[in-house]
């Protein structure tokens, strides 16, 4: 077999750097000019072992800082009950959840479709933003049929957490029923709230929530910082 | 309840346009000045009309030539057994898959872990794009346990399926046993196989499929064109 390219055997010293904590998350690599010169090598080989360790997710570049150890990223499961807390507890992280904006005004077309009411109905919306450890992971505005719910608002003024609120307004459960996931480029203001770059990958979830009897009562999409999340599906 | 703000009623208007198919997949819109003049507003109203319908994945801008109406995205089910083939194909699309390279190699150590498999084992790897319509939706890097296919080289140059070549190989069926799914940006050489600028966003799933006895027999990454495709998953 084939000899393994000078850039690769540079990448998987790297990476071994890093599996074994002795570049940690968020430090700073050293520059491609002191790389070069401790493998032996020229800038261009190490410009292309750190490319490849960026496509893996490893590190990320800061135009002009330099490039640093990416966080691991935080698995977050898609299936029946997608629960934040939970996906983030089981990570060994601490989840919390910060409330942008709480207010009703009248469903736009795909909320009434999803959440099964007339046009102009009331919606309930709840903006926030999902942090580990206190690094936001993920934006999200939830939409819930604000008539159904009269007590959900000052419910999620309180817990700040969409179960707990519903299981107040008589909820005991809820699956989802639908998820569809695309990726896209974070916007000034999405960016702004994630900590991440404008243009920064993002994958985006619109789910929709059902109760035990099949009734819509949660429409929402969210917004992950692609490179600190991996959405997981397992085989059914 | 408010007004609906200007830039949002053209949005609405240009929407319908296209629901009407008085724009199609492909046409270019009217110029920003065009559309001003049109709706007796100033351009940045209908930039932001624009942006707001680039972000719905509607319309996309191509720098220094205009904005274009987006093919509408594939809907690309993620589950228990995932086959392109069916899934375009249930989208009144036709699905074709190109050959771009298919060799034998080492397998690296994820690939070697994921195939349980000792480092270093050869494997087939097979790199190809997926058409829906002749328009490129994904690339692909499939590879397998190169021993315990020996046929499948010439099972898949022939029919450049995954599915049938399996089958001609003794495996009559696989499911997907775990898929995980990321945000990137597309670098110059995706960008080029699916005609999709450098640096646009990418949907990355990595998965594994294993036959009736639990055997992993293909693990491979998929990157979709992230305004082309819609990944969904159903509730459980």
């Amino acid at each position: 077999m084939a000899r393994t390219p000078l850039w690769k055997s540079i990448a998987l010293a790297l990476t071994a750097d890093i599996a074994e904590a002795r570049y940690q998350t968020g430090d700073q690599l050293p520059t491609e000019a002191q790389l070069a010169a401790k493998f032996g090598v020229n800038r261009h080989t190490v410009r292309r072992a750190l490319a490849e360790m960026a496509d893996q997710g490893l590190v990320h570049a800061r135009r002009g800082a330099g490039v640093f150890v990416a966080a691991r990223p935080t698995d977050y499961p898609i299936g029946k009950r997608v629960r934040f807390h939970q996906s983030v507890a089981a990570g060994g992280q601490t989840p919390t959840k910060r409330l942008l904006a709480l207010g009703t005004r009248a469903a736009d077309t795909r909320e009434a479709q999803a959440l099964n009411l007339p046009t102009g109905a009331a919606v309930l919306v709840y903006d926030g933003l999902s942090l580990a450890d206190g690094a936001p992971i993920a934006l999200f505005r939830s939409t819930f049929p604000a008539d159904r719910f009269p007590d959900l608002h000052a419910a999620l003024s309180e817990t700040h957490s969409v179960t707990q609120a519903l299981i107040r307004c008589g909820v005991e459960d809820y699956t989802r029923a639908t998820t569809r996931i695309t990726a896209k480029l974070a916007n000034a203001t999405q960016a702004l709230h994630l900590r991440i770059a404008e243009g920064a990958p993002i994958l985006r979830t619109v789910g929709l929530n059902i109760d035990a009897k099949g009734e819509p009562v949660e429409y929402g999409c969210t917004w992950f910082a692609g490179d600190r999340v991996t959405l997981t599906v397992d085989g059914i």
